[in-house]
């Protein structure tokens, strides 16, 4: 399993995401889940995947060797002319390395499939997110629905829903995703610490700060923390639920 | 889809369940999902159903039809010795009513499925709580994990993870299931209100505080709208995420 996270914020993007993969629960493993290609001054593109493994490999290092060859194949994603070209690209790309799997029946589609997220920027043109379906189609985020999650979404998406505002200052954002991760991290084993995160300046059109929190993290490790004793006073705080006929 | 919790406490049994079910978006109803058999004084039994309506109403009317003509077939749920039988008998009820479709293949089976949660107490005995699978077998809720979910358990349980404890009174447990429920209820349509509730009291042999929360509820939305401030400013409380290199 995976989660990923990204946020449409006024000046930002925010990408998110964790970094463990398994199969079954005695296979697990660390591997990168975000992707960034970049022509400084021109373009930033940020990719997240989740889903199998070898799909989402695959899907990177179609994208990255024709990025790097151009000439043997037009367009890549440097060369694009739109993020929605861009999504296009991504989710033919997709939908190519799923199929030539399909010979071995519905089942194995089923298993080969990948649910990606993108977003980026392109001179002259507004930031885009994007979530690109297994089945080749994709969905813009849009001032209604500011955010996108994939993985094992359902965990931390209560807060994201309540919380998330689009003019939050960065570690504003930084600590709702660490609270949304932190949720995810203690229900599902099979999304993981480290976490990669990319945060994308608006209009800098170079790539933004790119780090990992690592487990002991002492940042994460104190919103983690933090956030239980504060749950239990949030939910002290509100009125107690009185049963109507309890002492009938 | 549906969403049932049920809370094994020092002093009582929580059953909380929702009503929704449907077919696609365009086909809603309402159901009851929760029932309760008992002989007062002798024992008290309730069960939640998620999953197939079909299954799930087939397998309540042949648990009362077989506890009100018990001559016809033994044992019955007023009948078993313990609550292991009971969950051994309703287990076997619930995996015949998804076999007599099976014969329509593997996709059939997995379309009527359906899972349980049961609990309740029979006079010398401690009260009990226990999940059922669709495969017919169950488990039994410990003092490590004194609860159960069924239906969309993901978004509500993160808060029931972090601030449930045994030890709480009634009141607190309610706020808390409300506060689940509210979180699940905003993230998935296909749950919806009104919400049914049992309040067992151990050693009661009666059933307890049995009433339905409406959708207009004043404690509910008092529960429901607090929450929403209450989670902001516990994340504000928090520190925020100072990310490592986001100024150089």
């Amino acid at each position: 399993m995976t989660y990923c996270a990204a946020l449409k914020m006024d000046k930002h993007l925010i990408f998110m995401s964790d970094t463990r993969t398994n199969a079954g629960v005695d296979n697990i493993s660390k591997f990168r889940k975000m992707f960034t290609w970049s022509t400084p001054g021109e373009r930033v593109i940020t990719l997240m995947t989740a889903g199998n493994l070898a799909t989402t490999q695959a899907v990177v290092s179609l994208l990255d060797e024709r990025s790097k060859a151009p000439e043997e194949r037009d367009p890549t994603l440097l060369q694009v002319p739109t993020l929605f070209q861009a999504a296009r690209l991504i989710a033919d790309t997709l939908n190519e390395v799923v199929h030539a799997h399909a010979d071995e029946g519905q089942d194995a589609e089923a298993a080969f499939r990948a649910t990606l997220i993108m977003g980026g920027q392109i001179a002259g043109q507004e930031p885009r997110l994007f979530l690109i379906y297994p089945e080749g189609n994709f969905i813009e985020a849009s001032a209604e629905t500011p955010f996108f999650q994939i993985g094992e979404t359902k965990y931390g998406r209560p807060i994201i829903l309540r919380a998330f505002d689009p003019a939050m200052t960065v570690e504003q954002a930084l600590r709702l995703l660490c609270v949304s991760f932190d949720s995810t991290l203690r229900a599902n084993l099979s999304v993981g610490m480290p976490l990669d995160v990319h945060v994308y300046d608006a209009d800098a059109l170079k790539t933004g700060a790119q780090f990992r929190i690592e487990e002991n993290d002492p940042s994460f490790s104190a919103i983690s923390q933090g956030w239980g004793a504060a749950l239990q006073s949030a939910l002290e705080g509100l009125p107690e639920f009185a049963p109507p006929d309890l002492n009938s």
